[in-house]
């Protein structure tokens, strides 16, 4: 099977989009014309049993939540604002009435907590694994998209959020933790595994740098901090370095390597994928607006290095310099 | 697991859908308002290996073609034009680069043809079945969407094309007849398992009804005309009387019964699913009307019907009359 970023390589070049298409393949949504102020975006994300996750991992109520909020990320990394989704679902035999309607709860509070009308889907039966793919429809102001190809030499790059909490719960996942309610949330591994499994779309955030035109590009962090911003790097023609000492690395993974675990809580932040924060380059002229939005609730913003004219991202840690490759994280339990 | 009409049936009751929403879950498509003079139009359709499909009954691109065209169908149900579409694929190992390039070609070509621009998509590794679920956005005339709820008492009833070949084609994939070069396509077998696997999509009727103001309800026939007539008396709150006589058979239905096989081609053309041909209701004023569309290239149309005040759905055969309750075909290998 070939990888996923050689599909998209190979769609890119296929000529069907029409005029009205102002941004198709390869960006976290499309973005359509419409004769009104407001352009469209669209989206889909899909979610795999045995590949995205494991239903022992997870209520469904979580599982279906985190389809839809990965969507609605991707809207927020357009500067959007998400309006309506559409869901497929492929259900296995063993799905009882009790989990499909739990999966459409998770679905449908984030929904009404975020403005966004459920407006259609299918259902079909599976022989074997659950899938769900969810579709979403947003907007933004004409000429406001935020793409991935405007970042430019000497702009600041920023992350919200901070990075590695998600890797580290899907790590713990795979060794057999679990949630419970004799868990204290504050304690590290709990709040790990709850960013790996109930992330948080930044929509506030990302409609406030759209509507203010002050991010120059953006992506949010699915594949990992070194991977996306690669792809910001690739689709603006420049590079970046960022500061090792810079990078916000979440606090219950600088917890758990202290009691003595080998975890490389840098590498982590850096590579670590499905943070679902958003990744945006910025005029340095925007610095103190920038600076402001980090009153919004719930989000803190980092400048973690610089758009460069070489075409490389280099890593500065301790006076010296490493490169970067993108490592190309993609699903696969 | 539960039946998706009544999984439908739940989510119809769910109030998540803000004003913007002029339909939402429970038709072909949702209608979207916008403000100029257009209303969007939106659906997803969803095929599993196993279940909606076998991959040797169908080279790939037959399949891509497929899960594009029988959204384009619910396009053209609406009386709308399809303008953007996104693919969702979850790939198991065994696919190969060739039949992944053969699937996109499938839908490439459908939606050149069709002047709709692929705009996104997702892609993912699957443990075992190969997934296949599309998205598709369109539009119409503000206040022009056809939906199920319009039908009057007096109204006659019209389908599209003819019935039954969809059903038997899959019948005789099912006992392994196969699609090869060798073939004469205009042999009732080979036509019967093309009708299956290569639908064709209604859209430059669905459109001229729609744009015209001809049809007062519309539907396209995925779940057999039975049981899709019932929706549209459903939405609509009338009952209707159907004739025997005036149902359209597939020729090569008639042609395989002639051959001494024990089929039923009245019950395969009132209950085959998947024929995707276009069912309506129009006032007995446009019948001449709707006559002139019969000139459309490839298109017939035959009246079968009428709506009636009672809330029931009756075959006139032999001067007798039978009620038919809907089959509830839903989708099974």
């Amino acid at each position: 099977m070939p990888r996923e970023s050689d599909i998209i390589a190979g769609l890119k070049k296929r000529p069907s989009v029409k005029r009205d298409v102002l941004l198709g393949i390869g960006d976290d949504a499309a973005v359509i014309k419409t004769g009104e102020g407001r352009e469209l975006l669209a989206c889909c994300d899909l979610m795999v049993e045995g590949v995205h996750f494991r239903t022992d991992w997870s209520p469904a109520g979580l599982l279906g939540r985190k389809a839809l909020a990965v969507n609605l990320s991707d809207i927020a990394a357009m500067g959007g604002v998400p309006k309506f989704a559409m869901l497929s679902l492929a259900l296995p035999e063993w799905c009882s009435d009790d989990f499909i309607a739990e999966l459409f709860d998770g679905v449908f509070k984030l929904a009404e907590a975020t403005g966004v009308s459920i407006i259609g889907g299918d259902t079909s039966s599976s022989r074997d694994s659950l899938f769900i793919d969810v579709s979403v429809i947003g907007e933004c102001e004409t000429g406001k998209a935020v793409t991935r190809r405007g970042a430019k030499v000497g702009d600041t790059i920023y992350v919200s959020g901070s990075l590695g909490a998600s890797a580290l719960g899907l790590s713990l996942l795979e060794k057999g933790f679990r949630l419970d309610d004799s868990q204290d949330p504050n304690d590290a591994r709990p709040q790990a595994v709850r960013k790996h499994l109930v992330p948080e779309p930044r929509l506030e955030l990302g409609r406030a740098l759209g509507h203010a035109e002050l991010a120059t590009a953006m992506i949010d962090i699915s594949d990992g901090l070194s991977t996306d911003l690669w792809h910001i790097l690739d689709e603006s023609g420049v590079g970046a370095v960022i500061h090792a000492s810079a990078i916000p690395v979440a606090e219950c993974v600088t917890a758990i390597a202290l009691e003595g675990n080998t975890i490389d809580h840098l590498m982590l932040a850096l590579n670590g994928g499905e943070e679902y924060e958003l990744l945006f380059t910025a005029s340095p002229g925007k610095t103190q607006e920038i600076e402001k939005l980090s009153d919004l609730p719930g989000v803190k913003i980092y400048g973690i290095g610089e758009i460069v004219a070489r075409r490389d991202l280099l890593l500065a840690r301790n006076d010296a310099f490493e490169s970067l490759s993108p490592t190309g994280f993609e699903h696969r339990i």
